[in-house]
């Protein structure tokens, strides 16, 4: 067992809020190490949890999806994923329900992946991964006001090629599907 | 070859910076979809481009560091990884210099791992990481002012051991890690 590292928190000085808005909550915080350093200007992004699923249909393609990201300002294949809302009962419950509302596709053996966090130094918050194998199409997609998302069944040799040429971006995603792969947890 | 899914950009009908500061520059947009739905509301922040970098020693030590991360509030084991700066040549020049500041260590056999993105949908910058076999301690470290790090020269086993206990916590670290050991790519 690898242990622990040593704790190097610091503590924080003054702490308010900028901005407390949907997909815009900050906080600018003074913090101070373990030595007295002090880092006068520090933003926290507070976020509720994310989560994505890995779902394989028993055929063995891949649910994917494309969607314009603006961050980026680009379309690009991804796994389905979202927010956690206040009325999921669990991850694992955020992650079926995403799932099925943007692809349709539900049921099928589900299974945690990993969790991880987008930026420990500046975001609060984690997303929790899922594999679900054998998941079959249960209903039409069922998008929120402002998606607009197109599905791809995808075998894995395309899904290999898509991460060997970093056309799944979103590091999040990523991470999963390498694991799945490395690990072989996707017969 | 899997082609590109189709291009679903929206346009940008109002934008303003609400701040441009050090890890606070904010664009606060309205963005309208191909169907003309518009999301008032968007927020995009903006950051220079990352790297990082698994170097690994000629004796098969993987050289990592524990940080202090204030998002999540915790001290993790991570790989080095900082900031692409303006008088650095390349993103792999940023990867090398980070490596030898933070741990000392530099030389060896480098190639490009990924370059993914920590989030496309809110982030416009991108992450750049590198594999290094072969490194060898050229120096002490060499810190910033506010940065406090550890060394640790860990084994293969004790990488996979956090990596499956999910205490490589960044995902833009975890994601390569994955790669290298999906791919076989670490000797």
């Amino acid at each position: 067992m690898v242990k622990e590292p040593k704790p190097r928190s610091w503590r924080v000085v003054t702490s308010e809020y900028l901005s407390r808005k949907p997909w815009f909550t900050v906080r600018h915080e003074c913090i101070e190490g373990p030595d007295g350093r002090r880092v006068p200007d520090y933003y926290v992004f507070e976020y509720p949890d994310w989560v994505n699923v890995i779902a394989v249909t028993a055929e063995g393609r891949f649910v994917f999806i494309d969607q314009y990201r603006h961050g980026l300002g680009r379309t690009d294949y991804e796994i389905p994923a979202g927010v956690i809302e206040s009325t999921d009962a669990s991850p694992l419950a955020a992650a079926q329900r995403e799932l099925l509302e943007e692809t349709g596709f539900g049921g099928g053996e589900w299974r945690p992946i990993t969790t991880l966090s987008p930026n420990p130094a500046t975001q609060n918050n984690l997303t929790h991964s899922f594999l679900a194998v054998g998941v079959t199409r249960q209903s039409e997609q069922h998008l929120d006001e402002t998606e607009d998302i197109g599905i791809h069944l995808l075998t894995k040799n395309e899904v290999l090629e898509l991460l060997r040429t970093d056309r799944i971006r979103q590091a999040l995603m990523a991470a999963p599907l390498w694991r799945c792969l490395a690990e072989e947890l996707i017969p």
